[in-house]
């Protein structure tokens, strides 16, 4: 058996430093290739691109790796490796991140990052997206990879018989002050939104959304809780939205 | 109490037939209020706008109804019509659709019709998207709207703890074709990506996403059992997507 061959890409763009930081790790286990969106697509979700064709560029610009860039979505990214570029072969790890911001609780639902894990998932590829929890573009990366390490390590040997998706978060801290790695549910939490309202040089209206998450912190199972606690988060996550435990209460709304 | 007020919203954009068969539907229950996007929004997934801002504009296309067009995204019109325009009043029911295009089994990852609703019950609304498993912009939505009314008034009588999401799917039937309506778990199936390879006029290449859908019919508890046996498909649906049944065995990755 070779090397494992390790997909990497995020939603950050390709010149984030957080992917850089990402194939600095995996490339210690295998041999990464690299697909990533050619400019900064946060918030995107799960978006794909059908109404466009998509563009996908080969650069170098991470020491001999293989790698493209793509004007889509981190989910065209994913499409794009397994079916375009990789057609033939075999991918054993979908990495994508290290994105810049948490995804934690339902941010996973809005994330770029977890949409391209997730498409991986999809595609029958195991797959992990990583997110710290700092913003800025001069994070310290440090600690991230370090844990991301020991992640993708246990990930590579670990056999499930169906295809595990996790959605690892790092807290913003150094790496001795990080207490360890916490398996999770995903937390509860709430975004308030507050949209600034202004107007364009021609009088038009305008609203720019920004927004403070509040976190319900009173499960001790959750990522919420893990991360506010010093933990790196990892939770299994899945594609099926079915809210099984409301089923029998709507059974009256069926009709034949 | 007065009627209630409902959300109307969708993501093929504010001029597409679907989204006026909706208004048809709920202005019988209650009074809608219309926030859609002012152009075709399909494959975006959960996408929000927080890198440009979004504009708003009053419009007069449903007779005597309250309607915006807005340049973002459907989850966008959800934050706006809670946030901004509706602020001070309750919303007591989220439409979305009527899709032109199946949203049923993972479709719903894909798309923009279901992030709205999705994102209403977030915000702590009960919301339903709607589809019809026909592309056609001159679709029939005779059915659709008979059996979308039967659901709508379900759902307003209806009490629940939490808010209740549904993804309803229709097929493509006459109505006394259509056997009745099932409450189903949601199926699994298989996107086979086709990218159709061409080049631009400068000799660019460029990748050009299709595919087809394969279903997985074997479970008779699915969306996807009950649309191709001529079921309208109600499938409740939740934003934790934590895969509860791998958290043992993953719990070899914690470290401290």
């Amino acid at each position: 058996m070779g090397r494992p061959r390790i997909l990497v890409t995020n939603d950050d763009g390709i010149n984030a430093p957080g992917i850089r930081a990402l194939v600095d790790v995996v490339k210690q286990f295998g041999d990464p290739i690299v697909v990533a969106p050619d400019s900064p697509q946060s918030g995107q979700g799960h978006a794909i691109t059908i109404t466009k064709p998509l563009f996908l560029k080969k650069v170098d610009v991470f020491d001999n790796i293989e790698a493209y860039e793509c004007s889509g979505t981190p989910a065209d990214c994913v499409k794009l490796a397994k079916n375009v570029i990789l057609k033939d072969s075999n991918i054993d790890l979908c990495v994508s991140g290290i994105n810049h911001g948490s995804n934690a609780s339902i941010n996973i639902i809005y994330s770029g990052t977890m949409s391209a894990a997730m498409e991986a998932s999809l595609e029958g590829i195991k797959s992990i997206g990583f997110s710290l929890l700092d913003f800025s573009f001069e994070a310290d990366f440090t600690a991230a990879k370090h844990y991301a390490s020991q992640i993708v390590e246990s990930m590579l040997s670990y056999n499930a018989k169906k295809n595990i998706l996790l959605n690892v978060n790092i807290p913003k801290l150094p790496l001795n002050e990080i207490k360890g790695i916490k398996v999770c549910a995903q937390g509860e939490g709430v975004w308030t939104e507050d949209f600034k309202e202004s107007e364009d040089p021609r009088g038009q209206k305008y609203y720019w959304l920004t927004g403070s998450f509040k976190s319900e912190l009173d499960d001790t199972n959750t990522d919420l809780w893990a991360l506010s606690n010093g933990y790196v988060s990892v939770v299994p996550s899945k594609h099926d939205l079915t809210d099984y435990d409301s089923m029998e209460g709507i059974k009256t709304f069926e009709r034949s």
